[in-house]
């Protein structure tokens, strides 16, 4: 039996959504860790950004639907998947994360996380399932289970970003790009990626990194 | 000076642009061979299909500010594009190739293509510039070249796509997943990807060797 590998998406694109190198690059991982990957998304609705020029566009898309684009359609609605069908679940970053799956991008320290995320994040904390976070991700993480579990993550060296993560009762930890940071006692891996990545390379030595440090921790 | 290699894109989705697993490993070979990617795309309307459901929705969207998902935002017109730009070009699968970038998907043989992807691909064969192609996009190949050229190509083992190749004039070889055909004689490299792999590593592995082989013909 392979290990099950939850990946949760936040859309199709790094300014609405799920950043797309960075989710491709996880899904790679853990088919060259041989474990299998369950893509899965919140249903519920985003604001769409045009991406050729980065504005707003007023629309609204399917976070859901539109990331069913990265899975190739084969994906569930978060609301149908526990902790107990998962060995780990790994966040790949993009505005989505931030946006999408928590308000952090707004509320910072304050942010309020999709309920079904928190669920589920709370559901494989309580058992010490490994989590994986990638690029803004890890805020997520810290949104969700910081004051609980004080968890030392890394969004790379933003200063701002990181004092909100503090402000969340979690440790911020700088990190070069190519590299991660593991909190062994949470079972929490994170990597800066895109937050630092000026090459798409250091985008996926760091998630390959990340990726088999999260199932080697199962 | 780092080399140049076009990354032609229709869409961000398989089943109406380009698969983005596929744009994706093409962008990562191309940075990891110490080339540098130059993406584009045309600018014109597609037919959206919804990735959950597999079903077209009635709704357009646009081919370039689509393809700026996988591109972040760094992407050209491909109007503006010309072979003196590019030492290589490079054309990732996906329905959008078959079906925004020429109407192979409902044509066949009798397909047209779309004018200034046209364009581009004769300049690049009249300068003997070396021309990737994966998955269903060596039949946009075999569309445009076929006659002048008769170019040899692979798309795997389908046997109508095979035959519709060959009634271009293009000579199709049938090709393993992890394997990729080069045409020596007008430069042009193709693997199956997802006309046959059954796990994202196949991809990755036939088209990091295919972007090698096409930067190695530079």
């Amino acid at each position: 039996m392979k290990k099950k590998i939850g990946v949760v998406l936040s859309g199709c694109g790094v300014y609405d959504g799920s950043e797309i190198h960075e989710a491709v690059f996880t899904l790679l991982a853990i088919d060259n860790n041989g474990a299998e990957a369950v893509c899965m998304a919140p249903d519920l609705a985003l604001d769409e950004v045009n991406h050729l020029t980065g504005e707003a566009t007023g629309a609204k898309r399917n976070v859901l639907v539109e990331s069913a684009r990265i899975a190739r359609g084969k994906i569930r609605n978060i609301s149908e998947v526990t902790a107990g069908d998962l060995d780990a679940v790994i966040f790949p970053g993009g505005f989505g994360a931030a946006k999408n799956l928590c308000n952090f991008a707004v509320k910072g320290a304050e942010a309020t996380v999709h309920p079904e995320v928190a669920r589920l994040l709370r559901e494989m904390a309580a058992v010490k399932k490994p989590i994986g976070a990638i690029c803004i991700a890890p805020a997520l993480i810290a949104a969700t289970l910081g004051k609980e579990y004080r968890p030392k993550v890394t969004i790379g060296t933003d200063a701002g970003t990181a004092a909100a993560i503090q402000q969340t009762g979690s440790e911020h930890v700088q990190c070069p790009v190519t590299d991660f940071v593991v909190d062994r006692e949470n079972k929490i891996v994170s990597t800066p990626a895109y937050m630092l990545a000026e090459r798409i390379s250091e985008t996926a030595e760091g998630i390959e990194k990340t990726v088999k440090t999260v199932i080697g921790l199962i």
